[in-house]
């Protein structure tokens, strides 16, 4: 009896919290386009809720002519379309920011992406007709619970500019990677707001809304908000589009490698446009040469991946740096937007290496 | 149909590297004294090896009256103990050095417990007898390749001076929790050593040999010694004894909590005697307090668990330090002793966290 079995070895999510449970994808070891969704990074605010699948319905009420409860199998007879998209989570990569900001210490890893199917919000916000004074769409989940810093208890919701509401790939969606949203995911609903930061894409829906003001729950007006100031709100504004942004996967920070060829490897993503160039430096930003980028398809959301030959015969220390620009011109900043809650990093990917 | 099934939160392994298979224990998140294997970090140099159960002898030769082969039937017949020991990772909160040293960037998760069950190094070598010129016990796992700075191959071994060899508590292991020990953490057979960094408990033990000098494999003579100088091998000393140590589980580095009443929970352990406090400070170190410590029994080898009530009114940022102290009067620095391949990292363990 030989024993190869046992020796499988595979990456796991990184344990940030479990009550709820906030658990970061190992995006270091991700080779896949579509994560595997037990790698996918989990992100709660409260702990699980418990929903009813056989008695499920979808209610959109509000400020619309026909108020409706669409059943499942209705929405999965729509029109459907299946996209490619990367879920960030606002805070992914905190743990960058210098000064440190408090909060979960995610480090690269608060991003995932797949491809997600379902019908557009545009499709069903039609059947239901909104009014004229309608300004947002409020998509509320089924996860509830007591905030740390407010006595109440409240469900997570977002309210979606009417706008962003109606772009055809902003989507209702019930399957990842041709299934069934994964429980933790969002099943049986999920909303899919691509180019945003994750907070949008609200998961377990239990009712969408339509009001004709800004909405303002707590996770809109006082988290996913940018506080530009330690010690006061002045100047605060919504989070929202993805910033330009990549990760190197390879070499891992604070390797030791051996003179000789080595192939760095990363991702970078936008949430607009797409992905132009990657450029890389391993003299402390004096020079940039270009990667070799592999572009996603324009009409996906999805990361593109990257890959540099670097020759090294110098033993010594080094930094790797990264720099990725979209089509809108977006280049990452040697030094990020520094925000109280620490949302949004995005400054030039640095990993240090030694060669020996 | 509901739920709640999917809803189940545990945490995982975090991953440093898959090849080899280096993963951490989420140590912040584990409850418990003996450790579910699934949990327990992993350390390796090589790809696992393959190894045949049906087959399995352990040789003993070397400087020795009547060399031997042990089949599995004979070593578990053989007068047992079992022993609650600390594996600790010579590199564990290596990440946490300043200046940073190269090499994997374990954070404070090298490190797990459990009971082991096997019998007396020494049991073993009476029956084979040492001759009086015995100076080391080598200790061979089957697990070998290419290091990165050497061309050749070798194998992960171990010289143990025969003191340590001899002492009732160092065993071959062949359980871990009552079952035989998992695949990836030695099995069929472990050297256990406790007390000392877990670099000397070679797993998969392929051969044991009695030699009249120092072993000098590249895990002893060039891994597992502290080089105190950056730039030269100057004053370099072997890893031995774990140093005394403590880590905070409870609350997580840069948390926000509420004004009131708060747990802080930890752990400490040491290589030499026993934990005889652990003290606390919220006030940059002004004043310390004695936490409620739970002392492991003397003729344990585990790490003591300990909590301590914080009272907290005023709102501001504050940092949490704790400070261990051992029977030989050892006690954890404020400054870590700092070598260039980054073991044994000790210093005062310090979080923050922000009171709101």
């Amino acid at each position: 009896m030989k024993y190869p079995l046992y020796s499988f070895v595979r990456p796991y999510l990184m344990t940030r919290s479990l009550q709820p449970e906030n658990q970061e994808t190992p995006i270091q070891f991700i080779k896949t386009d579509t994560m595997d969704n037990r790698l996918f990074y989990r992100r709660n605010h409260f702990s699980y809720p418990t929903i009813s699948h056989s008695n499920y319905w979808l209610p959109i009420n509000g400020l619309v002519t026909t108020p409706k409860w669409f059943s499942m199998n209705e929405i999965v007879r729509l029109p459907s379309k299946t996209i490619k998209v990367v879920l960030e989570c606002s805070g992914d990569k905190r743990d960058l920011f210098e000064p440190k900001v408090f909060g979960e210490q995610w480090g690269k890893g608060a991003i995932s992406q797949g491809n997600w199917k379902g019908v557009s919000l545009r499709t069903l916000l039609k059947q239901v007709g909104m009014k004229d004074d309608a300004k947002q769409v409020v998509v509320e989940g089924y996860d509830n619970g007591k905030r740390t810093d407010l006595d109440t208890i409240h469900t997570y919701a977002r309210g979606l500019p009417i706008d962003k509401a109606l772009h055809p790939d902003t989507i209702i969606a019930y399957e990842y990677n041709n299934q069934p949203i994964p429980f933790k995911h969002g099943y049986p609903l999920r909303l899919i707001v691509p180019e945003w930061y994750a907070m949008a894409s609200v998961k377990w829906i239990k009712q969408i809304s339509i009001i004709d003001s800004n909405f303002s729950g707590p996770f809109q007006s006082i988290d996913y908000v940018y506080y530009p100031n330690k010690e006061n709100d002045k100047n605060a504004f919504p989070v929202t589009t993805i910033n330009i942004n990549s990760t190197i996967q390879k070499p891992l920070n604070m390797e030791v490698l051996n003179t000789g060829n080595h192939l760095i490897e990363g991702i970078a993503w936008t949430g607009k446009g797409y992905i132009t160039k990657v450029e890389i430096s391993t003299d402390n930003g004096e020079t940039w040469l270009k990667t070799n980028l592999c572009q996603q398809p324009k009409e996906d959301y999805g990361w593109s991946s990257w890959v540099f030959e670097w020759s090294v015969s110098a033993k010594g220390e080094y930094s790797i740096m990264t720099k990725a620009t979209d089509s809108y011109n977006r280049i990452q900043p040697t030094t990020p937007f520094w925000n109280r809650k620490g949302y949004g990093y995005n400054g030039i990917e640095i990993i240090k290496v030694k060669i020996e």
